[in-house]
């Protein structure tokens, strides 16, 4: 293992492929060009357009399935996702072993896949792993490494040819036989499409199922058929209960409302919030209450949005409707409201990892935001943090677009000082996720610490009456709480799991627990 | 030189790079992987998403242009634009020689252009060419070749890499600081993009110009900024009366009148208009003299088309408001109701030479179209075609897409049996453009030939009221009005343009005329 610039010991290579250590934000600098996926010629499609096959299983064998392969899926169903068990289903049926899955993303729904793994029809999943998933992995159960890449660093894994899907299964809640689909409507609608953008672009080989095939031609388009090699109808791609909740709540926790206000009032007297600002909130509870807060400041003070970032949620769609932003810029769409929004508004805009978070392309929209707010499991008092690992060391949570995330103008990491007895704020994290001169504000339910190298920040918030203290101040408040800093992660297994930065070098490691 | 499948003698290579003879339809396999741009990092670029720079001058050098780099434009602007002279005088202003233009085409406009060759700065221009320009090439004056590209073998040409854009520069009529840019709105608006979309893509270097910067983000973008290197903000890019006509006028010419009326009357009697139909015609006065026709047609008989493929003019756009298609799967905007349309109709849909045309891909929508009408220069008697000379052999028409539109299933010529006493039903082809096995049917003023090879279509419309004839009866009806059958083409001077296939192949030769 080598020590990357951060200290870290970090591997050499992964599943077969070279890693390189991180060397610093911005200092990697890429080379060559492009990856593109095989010519193909108008030839060997049929002239009508017309690509429909008769089932999953024999795409695949259209497709070519073999061992080995390289098959991704995207995440837009969330917890309703029916469409990676039936296409590792399909592949056992096939007799094809030693598949490496790329996801998007995984949920509590695809826990049932580890008898992919057990069997043999799944060598190991290429992506962040939670829940039994996780567990499964940090307890060294997996074979190969689980290769954490933020959903920016997907995109640009694809693009800059890290490694090449052989056949992507892109789930279309409508499509038409074409291949032209969007996730709009449909009994199985999940609002936009963009995490599968990069799949349909890149794969060698691009799958198509829906449950709702339509006439041709399925407009506006969310992903162009001619991305698209085979269209498999089916009987069911999503459960509607899973894939969107009906109503995403609002946090009732009063620690939690105390987090999004005080980040709100940060905003406010920051001279953050004003006419023209930007943000980017996810679904959590406190990320929706910080919304509603901030909308509430909005009005009373006649300040208008240029854009908001989805997620997108029953409350930010208000707050397009309302006047309150003439646009969401949506990365991925969390309830019912969300998906009718995309549907209806012109204003609710469809963004891909390419166009939000892509770290080697020409800019992005995460670096534009005034304020992205984010949560994350520890964080260091050099304002590092982590968002995988439990202080356990055992895989946790998704990585998402958190890393992505952090390159906004400013970064507010919305936190508990603890959690179940464990301080949130640390001496040394598990794991790495998220170097501290990106993370620019802490808030907690004791208040509020700036980065020191925000100097600008904290001139702008002197005098207010916002709760300030140092990350030093607030540690120690909740080490005292806790009865002690609590236990330091002490790698003792072998690696698990490696987390990359945006730019694909290695940032930590993440290794097998008892 | 050598024999192609069709006998046509064509050059081994064009500008330095090598030809492949055509082989016939669907005969040619691509093979390898999609070209790609550089991989570029955000490092690289301005956080806030400013990629304003002063002038066009100032981004070519920030680009490094230097001599004998290939730079392109698009022609969305048509006869307005401002662009390509701007672009060419900055390089002149620059000291850079030798470069090569590659438009997506050119209009009369562009003639003044020509002192750029004269004094070096411009060493030819890749595509095709018609006017003075035409003349200018025909002539033998442009160093190096004319090779020419349909609008699906332009993108496809990128795709496959056979040549590389090094600098793009996209006219964008309304685009933010970030690159995103749509062509629906602005004082230049010019409808859809897409054939920019290529350059965006592949392009080393893209910089966007516009004359109308609009605050981020500009939406719905039909080319996103992630594409954009530079954004660049001048007095004027197009003149907005040449960009579109106020309305594009109907034929009023009774013979061109009678040929609408007949393929009309012939889609009709084939049983091709019905519901669910879809068609293409361009913007020329016949082909909207067709759409009035059948537009009727389907009024009376309560017909209905799935979708209808732009160039979008008014009488398009009154079909989609009026119900009669819920789409129009738009290429090209030709006129201002188009414009509005675009802006205003959920069912006005931007299309790119990618989803229409690209024949290295997996389908078009072009194969998809029941009808495309489309006009020529010359048929001969097998139904082969010419759209790009003159029977003298001079350049004389953009090829643009309509080697791409042959592929529909059921392409129709629709042309005068004679012009200025020019035949156009020809023993031979002063040059092959077309291959007939993809030419259904010719509608002249005399009647309508039916291809022998389509038996379906004649059973279709055996027994009605059609004038139904064939080619040889037609030429030798209009050779005898005509005094003669013309002359035929003899090559004496050397090559000076190359007609490529959809594919990339070397179909024909264009030859220097004295």
């Amino acid at each position: 293992m080598n020590l990357n610039v951060e200290g870290r010991p970090v591997l050499s290579e992964a599943n077969g492929r070279p890693l390189t250590p991180y060397k610093g934000v911005g200092q990697h600098k890429p080379t060559g060009r492009s990856s593109g996926p095989p010519i193909k010629t108008c030839a060997q499609f049929p002239p009508d357009g017309n690509k429909c096959v008769e089932n999953l299983k024999e795409a695949l064998r259209n497709a070519g399935l073999k061992d080995g392969m390289i098959v991704s899926t995207h995440h837009h169903f969330r917890n309703g996702d029916l469409v990676a068990e039936q296409l590792f289903m399909a592949a056992k049926e096939l007799g094809v072993r030693g598949l490496v899955w790329f996801p998007s993303a995984v949920f509590p729904c695809h826990d049932p896949l580890i008898r992919f793994i057990e069997d043999g029809t799944i060598h190991h999943i290429e992506g962040s792993l939670n829940g039994p998933l996780g567990a499964y992995a940090s307890q060294g159960k997996m074979p190969g490494l689980g290769v954490l890449r933020s959903h920016g660093s997907r995109y640009r894994a694809l693009q800059d040819g890290d490694l090449r899907v052989d056949i992507a299964v892109v789930a279309a809640p409508s499509c038409d036989h074409f291949g032209n689909m969007t996730g709009a409507s449909g009994p199985s609608a999940c609002g936009v499409l963009g995490f599968a953008v990069a799949d349909a672009q890149f794969a060698d080989h691009v799958i198509a199922i829906t449950d709702n095939l339509v006439d041709f031609p399925c407009v506006p388009w969310q992903i162009a058929g001619n991305h698209v090699d085979q269209v498999v109808v089916a009987g069911r791609i999503g459960d509607p209960e899973q894939i969107v909740s009906g109503t995403t709540l609002v946090t009732r926790s009063p620690e939690r409302l105390r987090i999004a206000k005080l980040a709100a009032a940060f905003v406010s007297h920051a001279g953050i919030l004003k006419d023209g600002w930007s943000y980017q909130a996810g679904a959590g509870g406190t990320s929706l209450a910080f919304t509603i807060f901030a909308a509430e400041k909005m009005r009373r003070q006649g300040v208008k949005a240029s854009f908001v970032r989805g997620g997108s949620t029953k409350v930010v769609v208000d707050m397009l409707e309302e006047g309150l932003t003439p646009v969401i810029l949506d990365g991925q769409t969390f309830d019912l409201e969300g998906v009718r929004s995309v549907r209806e508004n012109p204003g609710h805009i469809m963004t891909s990892p390419f166009t939000s978070y892509n770290y080697h392309g020409k800019g992005n929209i995460a670096s534009m935001l005034d304020v992205a707010m984010l949560g994350a499991t520890e964080v260091d008092l050099d304002f590092n943090a982590n968002v995988v690992s439990h202080s356990d060391g055992q895989m946790l949570h998704g990585i998402g677009g958190w890393q992505d995330a952090l390159f906004s103008k400013c970064t507010i990491l919305a936190v508990p000082t603890f959690r179940n007895r464990v301080p949130i704020i640390r001496e040394s994290l598990t794991t790495l996720c998220g170097p501290g001169e990106l993370i620019d504000v802490v808030v907690t339910e004791r208040g509020i610490a700036i980065n020191p190298k925000r100097t600008d920040l904290l001139d702008a918030v002197q005098g207010s009456s916002l709760p300030l203290r140092t990350l030093g101040e607030l540690k120690a408040e909740s080490d005292q709480l806790c009865g002690g800093s609590g236990k330091l992660f002490q790698p003792a297994g072998k690696p698990v799991g490696v987390v990359t930065w945006v730019d694909g070098t290695a940032l930590d490691t993440l290794y097998q627990i008892s």
